[in-house]
């Protein structure tokens, strides 16, 4: 089988073992059992562990081998000392991939016994994710091979070479119920690396959006070549650090790998219609907007807000973005007059003032609608303001138009909305700021933008 | 009295009458009178309301002049067109400060009744917050006069223009232990403005930085004279709105105040030494870190990681900064290579990898100590790094230094070691980019540098 190939069987597993299954909750070799049962997986469970009975209700083998039939994939939180024995044992049992979890091979120096194992992978013809990740997770599979536990199921595959950025992008989405197709935590990225994950992401029906965090490219045009491909179908946004001279110096000595001129790179994406991420919130804030939401028909963006100087923020920002907050026209300022309270501000951004409902926003932009007033929509609740979700999904059917919104300083209905507004695909930003910045990296994304309609 | 002392007696009052106390735990005067109580206020407490016996264990009084004595702060929960009464049954009663929470007045056309509500408090010489405003807090004298509950004692002032960016502070720090020594809802800013504030907080003795946001300059040349003033005692940031021109327009409409020229804003920030934020998460983080720090004695970051990547973005903040992060000497390579495993990268980021333990870091300072390797230490903990906060606390008593942490990715034990790290003074931020650049502002405050000391 090609690579592609094995990566399928290895993300569509029916059968899964954990090598090095422990019955105490503070190991990997639990949190990882538990997060497979809890992902709710549906194929077949093993554990291998050969001092133990069962754990979490899943009975023990020795061995592999002890198994007594075929599995797809394997995935290994032994010592790195007994990897290529489990390896072998791997190849007995027919797996199509493996997840190797333990870390101690080339990034402490063991470069030998790392090669040692992607040799006998290699052999075999076993797809081998790390070593030294957190494990994969594919949720149309319901998969969750990794110690942090992921089953929201969404269209982001996040592609994570810096272990901490695939955890923060975990813990914020599981926090925010923002879902993905797939974590791949890279790890050494031995035998599978970025080019790897690509080729197979660029064609996944599941996925929509490609976030990739790598800090170096190995092969130029291979990595041009593939994330052309990608870009056809996708939408992508890429963190590498290492933008600055001296932390381009430090992306080498940690990764040992040739950055290459950041100026290059950053032609390649902006060429592309990749976005670029700066860091960490701006990785996750691009990719939770590119997952959710259509590109925009233009750059005119309508700010409607409960409070003034949260609405003034988004404005700056937007300036600063070359994304224009344009006046509503004088017919629909006299349409805005008719139908909200004295004291609103009919402006862009349009001021609906703190005492403000959910409802008075969908007030507002019905009057707006018989004119073409906006490409795409912010909805800024900077109070406890309940039913902010439901009025955000009427104003999306009703325009048609990508909406996201922000909840600041608005405690735990700010919370309860923000959920429900993630369940029905509307992205909700912690700050005004943040809201606008990730609609930049939507506008600069390649992806086709929605038709804009004369409606005037 | 004038204003400043008047301003005095309103938040070192000995007594609180909550005029519009409810019953129902949704209503706003429930609130503000239960968050006194649980703030712990320890003067004397008193509930108005003509239709109940008592609220949360509080006496009712059917007025403030049958409560039968003085009050020095009166709190207004009640429907504005019943405000004017309420001042002069303030007045009757000596009172020496009102906080408005009621809105319905100039920010919806009742510039009227406003004005007359002002003129009962100029007649009476009773300092007014507000109206329309969240409330004030000033926790050396525990009260926790507002709807957002502010217990934690800190050493930061908050002046919000805004109610969206006092919520939010609110909410932030109260999340993650961060404390205030006041916060201010100015509202409507009808009688005291940040011009009153200013002088006032420029002399409180438990304030050590001043977190102003503002969306106007009503008084140029006395905000220059204030601000001057403040910077002289006190670490000051700003957060106003309107950067831009169409932002600078729309905070025109939003407050009817003359926002001025921002370039001349900027440039008086720049000169007097006044950090500028951008947003909310900036202004946050720089008056968190204004808090808790000393300002570092020159440029010079040492960096130390459990994650490389992370690392890395932390320097390509620092060189868009111009925030220098040197490589250790020789010496210094030699001592490290020494004491820490081989897998650690001796360089600056010096990453101790995914399998460091607390200890780690401390270990790693310590062979740095002979030098003068750095003038700021940043902690990346990129994992759940039991014991963090015990070693920040030693590497800062060891250094002198002005120490700064992040927690990434680190789940549960990252909170908890972040809120024990906060009660230490040492503060930490959820990514390295927010971190460093919280550190660029501390480096822009015109407050005094530790001395440099010659330890080479």
């Amino acid at each position: 089988m090609n690579k592609k190939a094995l990566l399928h069987s290895l993300f569509h597993a029916e059968s899964v073992a954990v090598v090095g299954a422990s019955e105490n909750p503070q190991k990997t070799g639990h949190k990882v059992l538990k997060n497979l049962i809890d992902g709710g997986y549906e194929g077949k469970i093993f554990a291998v562990n050969p001092r133990s009975e069962s754990i979490l209700g899943i009975p023990c083998s020795k061995s592999l081998s002890e198994i007594g039939e075929d599995v797809d994939l394997v995935v290994v939180i032994v010592p790195a000392k007994a990897v290529p024995g489990v390896m072998r044992e791997a190849a007995a049992v027919h797996a199509k991939g493996a997840v190797i979890i333990t870390g101690g091979f080339r990034e402490i120096g063991n470069t030998a016994l790392e090669q040692k194992v992607m040799d006998i992978a290699g052999e075999n013809g076993i797809a081998v994710i790390g070593p030294n990740c957190q494990g994969i997770n594919y949720t149309p599979n319901k998969l969750c091979a990794s110690w942090p536990l992921i089953t929201g199921r969404g269209s982001m595959a996040i592609l994570a070479q810096s272990g901490s950025v695939g955890a923060a992008m975990s813990e914020w989405a599981a926090e925010e119920h923002v879902g993905f197709t797939a974590m791949v935590a890279m790890g050494n990225k031995s035998q599978t690396d970025e080019l790897d994950l690509l080729e197979y992401f660029s064609e996944d029906p599941e996925t929509r959006v490609v976030a990739l965090n790598i800090e170096g490219v190995r092969d130029g045009p291979a990595y041009i070549r593939l994330v052309k491909k990608t870009v056809e179908r996708k939408a992508m946004v890429v963190l590498k650090p290492g933008r600055t001279d001296r932390g381009s110096e430090a992306a080498q000595s940690h990764t040992r790998s040739v950055a290459g001129s950041d100026k290059v790179f950053q032609a390649v994406c902006r060429k592309l219609g990749v976005a670029r991420a700066m860091g960490f919130e701006d990785f996750y804030d691009a990719a939770k907007i590119l997952s959710m939401l259509e590109k925009p028909a233009g750059r005119r963006l309508m700010i409607l807000t409960s409070s003034g100087g949260s609405g003034i923020i988004a404005v700056d920002t937007a300036v600063e973005l070359q994304i224009e907050t344009l006046q509503p026209g004088d017919s629909a300022v006299e349409r805005l007059r008719a139908c909200l309270p004295n004291q609103c501000v009919l402006r862009n951004p349009l001021d609906l003032t703190g005492d403000t409902t959910a409802d008075r926003y969908v007030t507002a932009v019905e009057a707006l609608t018989d004119t073409d007033f906006a490409d795409s929509i912010l909805l800024i609740f900077a109070d406890p303001i309940e039913g902010a979700a439901a009025a955000a999904q009427k104003i999306r059917h009703m325009t048609g138009k990508p909406v996201l919104a922000v909840f600041v300083g608005a405690g735990e209905v700010g919370k309860t909305e923000t959920l429900l507004m993630h369940e029905r695909g509307i992205p909700v930003f912690p700050t005004p700021e943040r809201a606008v910045r990730a609609l930049g990296a939507l506008l600069e994304s390649g992806i086709p933008a929605q038709s804009r309609e004369d409606r005037s």
